[in-house]
This record gives structure tokens, sequence and C-alpha cells, in this order.
């Protein structure tokens, strides 16, 4: 029987998934609890290309929870984008690095860090707790901090990134620039999504301030490729625009080699992209050079002018 | 100048003071920032035994801080027990074994454990990051985790409580149960306070559900030495009924020898108390047996009654 559930966001990326498989072996490790990997969603070619790599299976999916049970959260905080009945679940700890929404009605273990990726804290977790960072879980560790970052090339990289990077690299026998570079590339290949599924792989709801939102993040080594699909991506936008009751929907389309995003803005706010970056949206579309993180360089500047 | 401000809670007691003195010299010696500890109220009689020992002074008070400051909050992350534009602040880190309550629209560093007191946390962040435990730091340390945990037999009472009090006992060369209640009897004396003072000690507001409360907490060697008090008590409680339109007032008289808590309930909720313990209140008062903790024995109980 599982004792404790552990898992990362809905539209679950690489550092969801490596980060649920990571600390549930850490919680096992230490002999903290019989702690479970699971996963809120199909897993992305990226993570896929991780789990091949290493020939291990992805983690089972997990539909829901019975009331109570003990749960582990990875790389998220927000209800919003975690299992639906979270509000029943007895959260026992929470790794994670983004902003704090989360409110419990009892204390737990938590350990947020303004980094660059979940498993940069994880790296510190085994080291502080003296359990040793395997071949495997130190590929599982790079392999996710190399996707959060973009090779170490987003503004959300902090120097811990570069750290546990180097040393992981190491302890992975990996080459981090090679084979990040092919990861992050194995990640672009959309051609066996349907427009519905590109529009949800890494879509995250985002209310700025009263305008409610999704933002989704499509990575890509070539921009055109994507936008031979615009209008497909627009008819799909639209549509979970009107389902949703959203005022704004974004598509970033980001360019991993030369990080540059190509934006779709569709909605009655789109106007509030125009404003925040300082740029014409024409057909609906237009490059935010230098914006490659939703986290940095969009969250916190569109929700400055909503 | 100070770059970041340190502090706990309003209503200070001796975890929240010794917290923002050994968080500050954790930032100070890991080079971090420049930190300084505050206080957001008067020093108990507790805290005064325990800085007289050491010799050291009290924190300075802080009244407001400039918006944008950084500040580090120990021991409460809710803003309503913290500096009054905390909203304007920018919380770098949250060291605290409370409940989670506090939202951000920015990552931070958050460091939470279900332990006894927040100076157990702080031990390990020491040991973590390779920074000396003093003989003073090891004192302060010692004093909160007894002072929280009531020398360890109050039901928040957790191993790693344990074990920090065991390690420091022997760093700060003093005899735990000895020095313990010699200072909780320190703590305990009343003599010197107005009866207004003496309901603000260590008052919290806290809801039961939609039962707007406050819950106070005053620790005595001997009950009947403050039930000798009880009209003018009830006088004062009476007046905060009307003046913050509370539901409930609990004031909790807390033996430290025996470990029982005799409670004085008022307010248009007082029978909450009844139905949540199964005891009758007699001239508003009742003796709740075994209930030290109004973390693990209060709050609970009556959010789940309420």
């Amino acid at each position: 029987m599982v004792e404790t559930y552990v898992f990362g966001h809905k539209s679950p990326d690489s550092d969801t998934i490596t980060s649920s498989i990571v600390m549930a072996y850490l919680e096992n490790e230490m002999g903290n609890s019989e702690a479970k990997a699971y996963r809120l969603g199909n897993i992305n070619k990226e993570t896929e290309f991780i789990l091949n790599y290493l020939g291990i299976d992805a983690p089972e999916l997990l539909e829901s929870i019975e009331d109570g049970a003990d749960v582990i959260l990875v790389d998220h905080n927000s209800p919003a984008e975690s299992i639906d009945n979270l509000e029943n679940a007895n959260i026992l700890k929470v790794v994670d690095h983004h902003k704090l929404v989360l409110e419990t009605s009892y204390p737990l273990f938590l350990r947020f860090e303004p980094v660059g990726c979940t498993e940069t804290i994880l790296c510190k977790l085994y080291e502080e707790n003296g359990v040793e960072i395997t071949k495997e879980i130190a590929t599982l560790m790079l392999s996710a901090i190399i996707s959060d970052t973009l090779l170490l090339k987003s503004p959300t990289t902090t120097e811990d990134d570069k750290v546990a990077v180097k040393k992981l690299s190491q302890i992975a026998e990996v080459d981090a620039e090679e084979y990040g570079l092919e990861m992050l590339k194995a990640g672009t290949d959309l051609s066996s999504f349907s427009i519905e599924e590109i529009l949800s792989l890494d879509a995250k709801q985002i209310d700025f301030k009263d305008v409610k939102s999704i933002v989704n993040q499509v990575n890509t080594a070539d921009i055109s490729e994507v936008m031979v699909m615009k209008d497909e991506l627009e008819d799909g936008m639209n549509k979970i625009i009107e389902e949703e009751g959203l005022d704004l929907f974004m598509l970033l389309i980001t360019d991993i080699v030369n990080s540059n995003s190509q934006v779709i803005a569709l909605g009655n706010s789109a106007g509030l992209v125009e404003k925040a970056y300082n740029v014409i949206l024409k057909d609906n579309t237009v490059l935010l050079e230098g914006v490659v993180s939703r986290k940095k360089q969009v969250v916190p500047i569109m929700t400055e002018n909503a």
C-alpha cells in the first residue's frame, strides 16, 4: 500500500516529473515514509527523452486521492495546479521554487528557495541529509535544471543552479551542453501532437490581478515551424477562451537557441501584452526579444501593468 | 544602514526574540546580508531572564519599515501578527513552525518544519551551513526550545527538539532541567503587570471558522495566584471583546509544573469551549486537564467544533 503520494503540477514538465521521482527516492532512503512518485498528466517529449535515456518508466498517473491521504508536493504549491481534491489531503511537505499561494490549517515541512529549478533544492536536501546522489538521480536532477534554466541561460538561473549543474554533470558523467541541447531539442518536437495537446502542454492558469489568463509556453528550435500552425492554434485558443471564460490567452513560442519568444495573444485583454512590453500586436502576434521566462519575464510585468 | 530587518511576531515571546537574534547572526556569518534583529513589542519576563543571563540587550523596537525594505520573518508568517506594512516589504526568507497563511507574488526562501520551536530549525540551518553555534547562540536556542515545549513536556515536542536540547545543553554548558525551570518560573512573575498588560502578554487573534477570537496564554507555577485576579481579568477581557468586536476571549492560565490549564472564557461564543472540551464552565471558568499547547490542544479542537 502506498503511504505517501509525491507529485508535481498538472501539465507536468521535466522538473515536476523528475522531482517527484527524486523526492520519493529521498523519502524512502531517509526512512521517513513509504513514498511513491506520481504524475498528474501526460509526459512531454522532453521528459520522455530523459526517461528513455535512463531506461526508466514514467510515474503512474494519479487521478484522485482518498481523503486524508499523505502527500508531498514538489515544484508547485498552488491548489489550482495540483490534484483536484488537495484540500482534503494531509500535506506533509512541499519543496518548490515558485511564489507562495498555499494555505494550511496545520504546520508542515516547507523548503522553498528562489532558484531556477526544484531539483537544485533537492540536490541540497540530499547533501544535507547525507543521502548519496546516484548516477541516475544526478541525471534526473541535471536534466530538470537544464530544462528549467534553458541551459543556464534563462534569467531565472541562480548561482546555486550553476553550482548544482557542475557537480551533477560529474556524477552523471555527461557533457551538460551536449546532452542538454539534445534534450531541449527533443522537447520541441510537436509532430505527434494535436492542436489541443500543444495548447495544454505547458499551460498555466495565471490571473494578472483581475485578468483571468492562461499562459502556455512551447519551446522550439525554429519559431517559423510553429507559426505555420498559427490559424489552427488561434482557433484552439479562442475555443479555450470561450470555454474557460478567459480574458487572455498568451501562447509563448520560445526559441531556445536564440532566447526569444514569439507571442500569440488572444482575448479581450490582449492589449495588456502591448502595454506591458510596449509593442504592437500584428495579426495577434509579436516577437518579444530576450523573453524566455514566464516566471521572471511575463508574470511580474503583466501583473504590474494589469 | 540596516539592509535586512529580522523580526518575529507581535506580542513577542522567547522564541520570537531569540530567533530574531540567532537568524540575524546566521545571515551575517554567512555573508548573505547586513542583517539586524528587531522586536515588534515589549519583552516578556521570561525573555528578560534569558537576556539578563547572557548579559545582552534586547533587540531594538521596530514600529514601521520603509516600502520595499528587505525583511526576514522568524517564528511567524501571518501578516496579522507581523509588522503593519508587511505587504509593502520584500520578504527574503521565512523560518517558522506554524501553519502557512502567507501569500507572496514572488518566490522566496522558506524553511518551515512542524517542530516545537523555530530555534530547532535554526539549529539545523547553522549545521547545514557550517556556521559555528557559539555558547551564547546555543543558550538562546536552548532557552527558546525549553520555553516553547515547556521543558519538552508539551505535545508540540518532537524528536528533533529533543535532539537539539541535548546538543545545545552541552554547548551552552547548562543543566537544561535546572536552568529551564528557573527560566520558566521567571516568566510567570506577573507582579509588575497591569491587567491590560497581562491580557496582551501572549495574546493571539485566531478565528475559529467564523468565531472571531483572542486566545491569551499566561504561564504560572500556581493557578490560584492568577485566579485571585479573576474579576479584574474578566473586566479587562469584556472591554477588549467590546472594542474588538470579538465572539470569544479565552484566557489560558497554564500550570507549567503540573501541565494543566485553567481557562476563563467570555463572549457570545464561550459555549464553544464547553462543546469542544465536553466541560461545563462555572462562573466562566473550568480546568482543562492536560491542556498546555494552544497550537496543538486548542486551535484544532476549537476549529473543529466551531
